[in-house]
């Protein structure tokens, strides 16, 4: 059985394991406070070319979602996201768990529209009993989004035009940002993710890491005391080394972007099998995660020997599944899916 | 410099690192549902003797002691834990960030009297307005406590029979279990904590764990939907066999309790020396948390090789501070402290 | 100018003042533990038909249905709603910031449909990795709805078997009930109500009374408590005997039955005259809150002499008001507005 | 049977229920938008000698606490109150509830003593772990105490020096202010009050309305988006002209201030009559609430005729109550009581 239907399979990239191993009985500080998390947030800080950068290294998304978005927003704030974000819907509710409504809009292959935004935020500072509804706080958005879709540079900086029109945060949520920024036809970089977000995160957990995010806060307003936070939501490791061991090594040597790459050429090989065979693609993602409709006799033979993540039923003879590469995917084990693939 | 300020200051135990590389290229679902933790959670089911406990592998100490509290109580209950309960002092507030108050009844030396419980308990149920008060909803204990020290098995049992008299649920917090275990005299096994308790953690984080905490519950009434509180909390690790193969690893022929017992015996060499040149305990400590006051003289020549954490200062000529064992400290750096405390 | 944009502009039911006025210098306990709560309680428990409810009084609707719902959820859950529903839209979040998502079914003119929810909940129990989304753990419906709707007594039985079904409390907010009851061709009763409903409230703020939300717990299992939860979201009015005086005196004589009536007959009036007018109606509602699509040249004559709540703008030229009748209207600002609607 | 055991056990103050029969039948705006809450304010700002204050009405006390209290807050700080603050022990867990920790510095007579609030802030920031204890985030007093104390102007001034060298806001609880400003003795007038808090409440439960209490914001940063906060935590009465119309008449002609002197005036003879009996003062109070220390066996003579309130057992033969004068207690009502202590 040879498993597609996450990027987080695997152990991590060797060269983490090794390098945990090198320095496994050092005695460093705890929480964060050590040479190796230090130098990872300066490799941030210069690779995104935000030399006043706060970074900040948490285990896991739902929890760097959650400790973000409460960090940022009064109690009477929400956070808008599209219907399919993935704060609005897998994660358990944490967001409501920490007080805030996740306020939806429209799910376009899962990115969010400039001017649906605007008109979002219009009517409610428009509206003179406005406080009886929740006030937007700030807005989130996924890069790569929830669909492996990507913004291009002109919808990113309409969405941030919105964020400073209203003066609303702009969080980007960059689980899988190694798969968008690799995409072949992307023209949004990392310094314009840095630049154009108040506060993001480089995703470690999807690209190579046991786990981890490193948090990107540009925003002078949303610095302080946002350790107290991390602490409160329980993403403040004790050994948080481990955190800044990774980022440190994935960073190094442009080894994380490497990854991405990697992903997504096997990505577009698994595309190229599937529309070669003449199935059609439920959204057209352009990163790690492709999402294919299957006639269900077909999708019964692959699962025989390939697993693959089930997304919906578009009607009663037809599936919609999830197929993600990864940094851990072999050439050797896409070629047998895509062989299997083409001999349905 | 040896740093003996902590039990979290290096990696984890080597047998737990080769694992990981052993494993890191197998491919396992998520969300813990892999057989590593299936295989960690019977070990952990058969050494309490609780063969139909849950057992859930978290990443830290305050997220568990959060999840595990916040998903008991209801919204007008408390949790009641000593006023040096980790929960009442070095959590940011998380519990309160659940919604929820910490009850802090009288700490001797970090542990909580059963007498006094009862008293609290009997007061708020007896009082014909007790919903203008915060209800107690659990009672917590940490075991070893904050300070180091132990229950016995008779005052776990006389705690015990308060919580079964006014039907609370009694966690207890096992951050560093496997010292308390291993302690020279103590009366109280695995197998008590399991049985007195309604829910419970075996802490992996500081005892050779690169992080992870087990959660057992035993009481059949808090085990439903328990996976949904941890998703919900940030605590479900994508890569959830990390922690299977910890845990699984740190209980296998005993690893676990002979690394308590390794830095309790460390513990107790340098309490030796400590009394030996006339220096008076803090509180009296069987496992590998020392708590010593030094004379500030005496101190800061010991700080120049040697780090610990402060913890409070009794007067002005004098500190106490906090000297930590754990399943890395070697030999010799004790001796080297342990001659350099003798020849102050 | 006359007021018909809402349901509560004027103060109370004379019958009311008048035993605020007569009962004054009683001194009574507080805090709704006084007699008059109790003979209240006791009017609704027989008018109900639920000799073994608890009744509670709180203040007002937002703190209601906040407190209903966070007193039954469980952190992990939701309160599936339409999307129209008061508390998804109307109050700033309330329930989130208690911790809960709202989770909102398709809305049929504020109407929840039966299959719709059975449908969701199934996909969710079903899911095998439903952890990752809130699990439903109520229903709330309005009767009558936000747009003055009603269900059909097989409507509510309806929804009822799939709260059996699935074990999920159904919560009736009554915040507008009197107008629903006496509404013509309506086939559901209080006592319809109080059995199909597990907890509901009889609205005394839109209905006469100055203030106060009447909350009947008909289901054992949620009765536990609740007066802790009243204390701590702030609706324990230490004057509790306001609240009772106010239900007792609008539950005597079928005071609030009439009142109802006489709101609902006033609003057939003016939806009579729309429609002689020739205006479409944008909801069909048979209570006192009439949704009317007016021309905006039309509308802007009427507005000098009336006003009214502004719910949309269907196109550039129309505009969706509402038109609200109460215990307090007149016959004769009735006839003003019906006369004024034909002369247009 | 004459009841002293609080000070909200009748009605309302006569001109106020006179003032909601004139009014009762005019139509008005919901929601505190309307003229007597514009009445209101003005009086209050003009009273208060600050011109610029927001005022907001509100129905309760715990409910302003918690809406006051968590407008301000961010997550991971907590409010600092004595240990016998309102909020600390009376609310049920509502601060708790809306997630964050109440600290507590000891009570002197449940007053905050200025350099232990010093030495508490001081030694929080000087922490270079302080992010792993709850942040100070404002300051909470009563003004009179929950033992019917004041502060003198200077101790008033002490804490306020200490509020802005941390720039913590101060919040004064006013639920009792009047009694407060009336004492015999105190040199704290309602413009000091305005003036040395950032924000603060005068009490109308307490002192003759129905209910209510007017929250005036003085410090500019705290004054966005207040409404939205009162309508989350369920205070925005649709009515909100019962507030305004309450406060106008309660501040209108000093009748506030009169309603406290006559409390205290009254509390002073049953002070004189119990120190004239011998009897000892748990707390030594100026204002209307007196705490008394009762033989057993004289307390069960006078509890046949007159009601208290439980406030402790100091021994086996002695009980502490609280007695209370109001607005409603009438001098003959006090005489009765007199002459009954001095002839226990």
């Amino acid at each position: 059985m040879l498993r597609f239907e996450c990027d987080y399979g695997e152990g991590a990239h060797p060269r983490i394991l090794q390098k945990l191993v090198e320095t496994n009985l050092e005695q460093t500080p705890g929480y964060g406070l050590d040479p190796y998390c230090e130098s990872a947030a300066a490799r941030i800080r210069s690779l995104c070319g935000t030399p006043d950068a706060d970074v900040h290294f948490l285990v896991g998304g739902t929890q760097t979602n959650t400790t973000v978005i409460a960090a940022i927003l009064r109690p009477w704030q929400g956070a808008i996201a599209t219907s399919e974000g993935h704060i609005a819907v897998h994660e358990t509710g944490a967001i409501e768990a920490s007080g805030h409504k996740v306020l939806t809009l429209p799910s376009h292959d899962a990115k969010m529209d400039a001017a649906e935004l605007r008109a979002h935020c219009t009517a409610h500072f428009a509206d003179d009993s406005s406080e009886h509804t929740v006030q937007p706080g700030l807005i989130y958005i996924s890069h790569p989004t929830e669909s492996g879709t990507l913004y291009s540079l002109a919808e990113l900086k309409a969405i941030r035009a919105v964020c400073s029109e209203f003066h609303l945060p702009l969080f980007i949520d960059g689980a899988r940002l190694a798969y968008g920024l690799a995409a072949e036809g992307t023209d949004v970089t990392l310094t314009d993710i840095a630049h154009l977000s108040d506060v993001f995160y480089i995703g470690g957990t999807k690209v190579g890491a046991l786990f981890g995010e490193a948090v990107v806060i540009t925003n002078d307003a949303l610095k302080k005391d946002f350790r107290y936070m991390i602490k409160q939501r329980g993403g403040m490791l004790a050994k948080g080394r481990l955190l800044g061991i990774q980022f440190d090594t994935l960073l190094k040597d442009n080894l994380y972007f490497q990854l991405g790459e990697h992903a997504d050429q096997l990505a577009m090989k698994i595309r190229g099998s599937c529309l070669g065979k003449g199935l059609s693609l439920y959204v057209d993602s352009p990163t790690n995660q492709q999402f294919v409709v299957f006639p269900d006799k077909l999708l019964e033979k692959l699962e025989k020997d390939f697993s693959f993540s089930f997304i919906a039923k578009p009607d009663s003879t037809h599936t919609v599944v999830r197929i993600c590469t990864s940094w851990a995917t072999t050439e050797s084990s896409v070629q047998t899916l895509c062989s299997a693939i083409s001999n349905l």
